[in-house]
Order: C-alpha cells, then sequence, then structure tokens
C-alpha cells in the first residue's frame, strides 16, 4: 500500500492519542517517524509505532510527562524530560538549543530520560531550516560490540550534523555502527550473506551469516566504538542517567528502556551573512559533483538522496509493506481507531 | 636515537624561534608536537618541523601573526588567526572556549586562517583536563576521496572529542578517512600490501598496491565522506575560509596552505558534580573491560594506548627513527641552531 504522508500521520497521530497522550504530543511523534518515512528512513519511520506503544504500556513511555527544562546559563539547558516520547523531548530539545543560540551564539539542550528518539536528522534539519547549523548525539543501551568485546558493550549511538544549503539542508545522520540492526535484521529475513567485519553471533564470533549474525561491529572499530563511548559520556553520564553501565551490570534500571541526548544549535549570521554561507555551500557542491565519478555511481551530498526520495514520496505516497501496514491496522483497531 | 621529551622540546623551541617567532608562541608549537610523539601519534609529531619551517618560508605560516578574537555574544568566539601557526591558535582557540564555558555553560571558538592544527587531541584533552568536556573540528585542503568519485573532494577532516576520566581523559581523535596518508605513506616504504576498500590510486581505482595507493577513501563510504564535508561547512564555510572549493576550482587562494577550526567547551558542573561524573566514567571502563574479549585484544577506553606510552616515553624518552633524526639535525643546523 501507498499512502499519502498527511493521511498517514493523521492516522498514526490517532493511534497515539489514544494512548492518552495529548494531541500535541501525538502529533509530533507522528510527525518525527512519518518524516522519516518520506525520507526513505523507513527503519526509523512508523514501523515502531508498536513498540512506542508497547513502552506506554510498560511504563517505559511517560504519555502525560511533566518536562522540566533547567537553566542556569545563557547557552545551556538541561531538559528533565520525563520518560515524554522521543520526539516530544527532542523537538522541545532543538527550540530550546535554538532559542539559546539566539542569544548566546551557541545554544545546547542536554536531554535526561527521553525514549527513542527516531530519526536523529529530523531535529538538526529542522534547525538547518532555520539558517542554523546543528549538533546532536543520542545515547541509548547496548546494542553494538565493543571494540575488541564479543559482547555488546555501546549502542549504534548517531551523531548528526546539518547546515542550511540551496536546495534544503546539507545534513548527515550516522550510526556509530558498520551496519544497522535493521539491516542485519532485513539481511536475515531475506538470507542474503553480509560482508565481513560487519558482525558478530551470540558467541561474539565475527559471521557473513545473517541468519547467525547478532551484534553490528563499530565503524572504524576502535573509532566507532569510541565514538559510541563518547556520545554516552556526553549525554548520560552528563545528565545523571547512565544507560551502558546500568545494563552491562544488570541493574533492575538497565532493564527499562531509555535514551539520552544532545542538541546544539550554532547561530551562523553571529558569523557570516547568511546569503553568503548558502552561496559557498553551493559553490562547493558544484565543486564536488564535478568530480569525476567512480564507474556507475553519482556524486551526492549528504542528505541529497533523502531529499529527492522525499520529493517523489511526496507525490506517491509512502509504500507501507504488507507485513506493516497488517501489524499497524491490527494495532488501530485493537485501540479503537479507525482503519486508514 | 631515543630522546627526553623536555630535551626535544627545548631544541624545537630553539628552531622555531629562529624563525622570529616569539618564544612563547616557539614553546607552544614545539609542546603539541612532542605531546603527539609522547603519546605515539608520530605522524603529529615533531616530523613536521621541515615543514612548518618551509611554511614560514613561503609566507603561509605568520611567525608574528596579529591574532584578532571578536565575540558579539556570550558564548561565541571567531579568533582571525592571520596565519599563525596551528598550535599557537588553535591553543588559544581552547583558552577562549573555556573562558566562554565558564560564563554561559557551553563556549565555542571557531578559527579562521591558521595552519596545520597538528593532533587535534591536544586541545580537546587540555579542556578535559580542566574538569569540561570538549569537542573539536578540522578542516583542511582535499586530501581523501569524497565518495562515489575518483579524485579527491574533502580532507581527513579530524573530529575529536574528550572528558574527564579517572586516569587521564576518555578522548576519541579520529580523521574521517579508513587510514591516514601517514599510514599510506609508511605501506608505500615497507611495501607491504594494503586492505581493500583502503585506498585509490593516481587514476581513481581502487588498489592494494601500496606503491601506487594515493588517496585514503573515506570511512564507511559515504559516512566519513559527508563528516569531512559537514566539518568544511561548519567551519570553513563560517568563518569565511572556505578551503575545499577553492582548490577544487584551481584559483590562487588554494595553492596556499591554510586550514580552519572549531573548538568547543561545555562546563560539566553546570549539570553534575564533576567527582560524579567521574565516578560514572570509572564505572563505565570498569564494566566494558569486563567484556570477554575477543582472542588476543586487550579492551581499551579512547585514549587510553596513548596514555600508556605517554608514561612509557616519559621514562624511555621519545624514540626518533633516523631519517627524522638526520633530517631534523640538519634542519638546525642550517638555521644555527645548536645540536641536541
Amino acid at each position: 500500500m501507498n499512502v499519502a504522508a498527511e493521511r498517514l500521520q493523521a492516522w498514526i497521530s490517532r493511534v497515539f492519542l489514544k494512548t492518552g497522550m495529548a494531541d500535541e504530543h501525538a502529533q509530533t511523534i507522528a510527525g518525527a517517524l512519518v518524516w522519516a518515512n518520506l525520507r526513505g528512513i523507513d527503519t526509523h519511520g512508523v514501523v515502531r509505532v508498536p513498540r512506542y506503544v508497547e513502552w506506554v504500556r510498560s511504563g517505559e513511555l511517560n504519555t502525560r510527562p511533566a518536562m522540566r527544562a533547567r537553566s542556569d546559563s545563557s547557552a545551556c539547558v538541561l531538559l528533565d524530560a520525563d520518560r515524554a516520547a522521543g520526539p516530544v523531548a527532542m523537538s522541545h530539545a532543538a527550540s530550546l538549543a535554538v532559542e539559546k543560540a539566539r542569544g548566546a551564539g551557541i545554544g545546547m539542550c542536554l536531554v535526561r530520560m527521553t525514549t527513542h528518539t527516531a530519526a536523529l536528522g529530523y531535529y538538526t534539519q529542522r534547525i538547518a531550516h532555520l539558517g542554523m547549523a546543528a549538533i546532536a548525539f543520542a545515547a541509548s543501551g547496548p546494542n553494538m560490540a565493543y571494540h575488541g568485546a564479543r559482547a555488546a558493550g555501546v549502542s549504534t549511538a548517531p551523531l548528526a550534523l546539518a547546515v542550511p544549503g540551496e536546495d534544503g539542508p546539507i545534513a548527515l545522520d550516522m550510526a556509530s555502527g558498520v551496519v544497522s540492526l535493521g539491516k542485519l535484521a532485513q539481511a536475515r529475513r531475506s538470507g542474503e550473506a553480509l560482508p565481513p567485519d560487519v558482525a558478530l553471533d551470540a558467541q561474539g564470533k565475527p559471521t557473513t551469516d545473517a541468519r547467525v549474525a547478532r551484534l553490528p561491529l563499530p565503524l572504524g572499530g576502535a573509532k566507532g566504538a569510541g565514538l559510541a563511548l563518547l556520545i554516552e559520556c556526553m549525554t548520560s553520564l552528563i545528565v545523571g542517567n547512565p544507560l551502558l553501565a546500568e545494563v552491562l551490570e544488570g541493574t533492575p534500571a538497565g532493564r527499562k528502556h531509555s535514551q539520552n541526548g544532545a542538541v546544539i544549535a550554532v547561530d551562523i549570521e553571529r558569523f557570516i551573512e547568511l546569503p553568503r554561507f548558502r552561496g559557498e555551500a553551493t559553490r562547493l557542491a558544484r565543486a564536488l559533483k564535478a568530480l569525476p565519478p567512480q564507474p556507475g555511481m553519482e556524486i551526492l551530498l549528504p542528505g541529497e538522496r533523502g531529499h529527492r526520495v522525499a520529493a517523489q514520496r511526496r507525490v506517491d505516497g509512502i509504500p507501507l509493506p504488507a507485513p506493516v501496514e497488517e501489524e499497524l491496522r491490527a494495532l488501530a483497531r485493537a485501540m479503537g481507531v479507525e482503519d486508514i
């Protein structure tokens, strides 16, 4: 089934509304998930809805969070999210970072105790659309091998960067693993072989057999593992909600889903007029695209493929694979939401 | 030859002093280079001295820079470095970022028009030693293939992150390439084969033959290329000193060596007491080190190997390979500096 983004978003909003959350929050979550689908990041789209609803039921996602933003400095905010859904907390954090950046040139909001942040690039691209540069991190529990270890030690913690461009933001959203858990699951279903040095099996041995692959390996070995570890330090440890150690030590807190995040905004206009910045970004893009390509490859900017897919899917609608569609219909039915 | 760090630093300082720079600047450059040697990052150590001196002669490195720090906000500074040596500009930038962070919670200093920044981790680790978290970038001219291209499009732009730890900073300093230019050169000398997907030859074809390898490939393909591109955007384009486009377009400015950088400091104590942060960092380190290791591997924290090498080299001295030693002695002699 192909479905128009607006229709999908309205439907998913109604599902979240049924969990008892405010309409604004339901809209925010549905908006972040459908944005990912629009851009072709289907692993971070509406496929996540059933899990989000599970977290509501288990109490790990708070539908009526008492979020508290605390700031005792001109450029920093700590947002205690009280288990608010990731998109609710991170969208608010992005706004707070931008507000601080307007006053101080740079603004940072650290987010404590939220849930799955959805596609991190959603927040950095929003900031770039406002004419600012953005950096964001997200930390979660261990799901990736630490370099040199046979077991999960860190998460595939993403780093996102974005700046304004001529035709949409120049925007990178990269996980610290060689391959995502979503892609491992996809390979498991399709039965295709994995490249070497991508994943470990349950015993911690490198494998190319997708059926037994369990843990992604960190990008560049020590680099990706180090990046993931530093992201935990710069978010979870600073906000006093450690995620990795709790799970690795097997504490009760470690059995609950939780994430922390950080959003930094930089007011480019403090340094250079925005049209000049955009002009230079366009000039750089043109120079890169003029390079001789590898056979059969196209030279793309970070985020460009997503902009294109979004343009296409705004016309064609978002394709929902049958199993996802069925799961969502069943969930909606069970929650008393009319069919899409 | 093995030489004590202090003696090497004093000698290298005298070489830089002869170029006409202030004693303080000569000390700063020598200090940054010898720090890299101490930690085993020999590619960013005193091996760079002859090149730095060449840049003085060509006018690309200004020995008497009129650095100007401009700030019209509580958290940001633009440091126009006037072609000051990288370590001079970046050390000053780190101090300015820390000063702003003390007042505003987070502080950023963008650096315009400096030269080779030396080991970027030097600045972030200094900030971590002051009890703050740090992020730094550096941008330089194209020396790495852009993803999908058969030619250099971006630089192996490094990203460095550091936080205070119990036994020295937890500190990552990663280039955005699969392999450094230094390692390519080393493989060329030793004749060893390269792994696949590491480098391109002069025609832009992938090669495992170190003798013809010219360009490193970006880490993780689109990820490393995107990171390098975003670092150029977030430094060079914001400070109005574009590096990549000038070279790619073959302009006169593109023929001059130049770098730009950024240093961000975050005052951890605004969010959490430092002893508690350090305690959590230690706890996390312990949990990671307790993971089952891969056969023959040791589980290390980012920066840990460097801390160890430094402890050893403080006792044994810094090993200088004969060709490096000879080149430095000849340079010192030619500049009228007494032998080490």
